[in-house]
């Protein structure tokens, strides 16, 4: 017998027809003997008709407030779920995010777990229920309920899966797993059977959003396997885990990231200190930068060019605007039409060649690159959004399909 | 500086205009330099819809999961009446009912209250804090979700009264206050300026409709002045407390419910036991009964009427058909088109000739009475429903208006 954690998001359970899906799917693992904590996210748009509702009142709302407002979600998705596992004729319980013993830091709208004591599950467990458990939600130590922030219920899964020694932790989803790129845009691409948690996070952080990254964090901290996969297709997923088996494939995957955006500030005094000041400002608004590039000195002045998210672009322009007139740079350019194209893969840092292999495909599909940066296991492209899909298609094939 | 609980129903907080105009209420309520504590339900149409959503999955689920799917109605309400009163500038916390300290019994969906243990209200009013509670809603000994059953949070609003020596509880509804009758159909209905809690409770059983029943109950047991005032309209309502002032009056009210049948039971045998067979049968089927009447024997037989709530008219119908076939009893006839009128008032039992000035108006009015049935301070008759509006304009009339 196995204890097994079953994680279904949002769209999962979006109608009364996808929870019965849900529901068979639960008591199907339960039926072949094993202890069965489930996780689910509020039902599809549930979330976000919250949000409206409350913007509509006072869009400057407390996060506490926020937090009580959103948390009602998964509420209503864990209740229903039960419902229909109860409609199968299994037992069955649903608990919130505190009567599950999540224990969050008190960062309301993006708690992070500090522990999971999880006594009552364990006793429902031990009577037999299955347990449905509200994800992305938890307790502060001020009694109050707190959320975890958009995908948290990937992270509450992985982290009832750490707390209980679970013996695999399995998020369900609406693709069949980890591809080689994302089979929507590239009609080659292929099925991972498995792939390492560090591999996993650099395609979780570059826009592949099969998992959320704190979760994979967790996983690989915790050595908790995980499992990707279909809730509606019945097949085998991605297996996510220390070691992947794959190492002699040279990279695992290609990812595209359009939620980017590139800010380029032109003519900054060519000396020590200037590009500090504009990423210290950056980051006391709590902006992340991600690649930075910086042009070699001349006549006394630079440019610097970095990327942050999309969402952030505007703060992020306030930000270099102050910054250029305070340091009389030139003058500063905002570009949010372009993409972040990477490839990542364990095997990358021992074969050299793969960045030029990467390169080579680019100019072959005569598509321009703007950035570069690369770390041990991915290399990254900013290029023109247009031109994503196309390099994306190219890249694979290069690197898959020859 | 007193404290007063204020609670507000969900027509009340329908939507975000209304929020709003709560908000103002409470606020202003605070302005005058009270602590206050609001409850509040679930939002218009959010319970009907939960229930609409529960019973598309599981018509028959448990009463626990249905507990915590309609406790999420009133979390959303709270949440957004907090940011409401945030949005107005006011320092503001919203509290579900186990943060409150509402300890109820596991008795799920209709669940008692067994006490309040409001440290945590009390911790957020001596920070200056509006607090506002979540009605209706509690938690058992096993650290489940309860809720207290329609109607509920009128008394959540006095329990909390209760249990912190709250100096007025306000029920804030969409009627004026307590009405001779109602002011919808009778236009010279009158307001009450007060009210003994022995009177408002006949007028609540008896289909008022304005105060919930536990929560008069409540409220004479620990002594709270309660009033009854609109959320919409700026003026005093009703208060209800332990003396009347208005004892000379003869009568406070006319009430009418329609939310009850009849049932006859024709030709039973007129020996001792018979009639208890019957009503031993009602009560195991938690089946409650109001008005009974019994017809003189006649040639050793004898007609047993009595009246049950509408909605328990099928469960009673299949209790008599048994007891028909048992007891050899001739027919039995069920009667859902009737209405029962009363008269309330404390006054009444020094007073002789209220009952004959009843059937007087009655009489005038060529309405004929099926069943009557008197206690101390009111007198009840059954009537056919098309009669009930015009019986209670003639017994007003013949009351408050001659």
């Amino acid at each position: 017998m196995s204890l097994i954690v079953q994680k279904f998001g949002g769209s999962s359970v979006a109608n009364a027809e996808r929870v019965f899906n849900v529901a068979r799917i639960v008591t199907s693992t339960y039926d072949e003997g094993n202890d069965v904590v489930v996780v689910v996210s509020a039902q599809g748009d549930t979330t976000d008709d919250l949000i409206a509702k409350g913007n509509e009142i006072n869009p400057n709302a407390s996060k506490r407030e926020r937090d009580m407002l959103l948390s009602a979600g998964e509420q209503i998705s864990i209740s229903l779920l039960a419902m229909a596992i109860e409609k199968l004729g299994y037992p069955v319980v649903s608990l919130l995010g505190w009567q599950a013993g999540f224990q969050t830091s008190s960062a309301h709208t993006s708690a992070r777990i500090k522990r999971v004591v999880p006594n009552r599950i364990r006793k429902e467990l031990d009577k037999k229920c299955i347990v449905v458990v509200a994800g992305f939600q938890g307790i502060s130590k001020y009694d109050d309920i707190t959320t975890l922030g958009r995908g948290g219920s990937d992270t509450s899964a992985v982290a009832i899966a750490a707390a209980m020694h679970a013996d695999l932790c399995q998020i369900y989803t609406d693709v069949e797993g980890v591809y080689t790129a994302d089979p929507r845009k590239v009609k080659n691409a292929r099925k991972l059977k498995d792939i390492s948690y560090d591999e996993m996070l650099e395609l979780a952080t570059l826009g592949a959003q099969v998992l959320n990254n704190r979760s994979v964090e967790m996983a690989k901290k915790y050595n908790i396997e995980l499992e990707v996969l279909s809730s509606l297709v019945k097949a085998p997923g991605t297996i996510v885990k220390e070691k992947s088996k794959m190492e002699k494939m040279l990279i695992s995957g290609v990812a595209k990231d359009t939620d980017v955006a590139r800010i380029s500030v032109i003519g900054v005094p060519d000396e020590p200190g200037f590009a500090f000041k504009i990423f210290s400002k950056l980051s006391s608004k709590n902006i992340n930068v991600d690649i930075i590039l910086q042009s070699i000195g001349h006549n006394g002045k630079k440019d610097i060019s970095f990327t942050v998210a999309k969402d952030r672009a505007a703060d992020a322009e306030k930000c270099v605007q102050d910054y250029v007139e305070n340091v009389n740079a030139k003058d500063f350019i905002v570009n949010t039409e372009v993409a972040k194209i990477s490839i990542v893969g364990a095997g990358m840092e021992s074969h050299a060649g793969v960045a030029t292999k990467m390169f080579e495909a680019l100019y072959d599909a005569q598509i321009n690159i703007q950035m570069i940066a690369t770390s041990e296991i991915k290399v990254s492209v900013l290029i023109d959004k247009k031109d994503a899909d196309r390099a994306v298609s190219a890249i694979h094939e290069k690197f898959f399909e020859q």
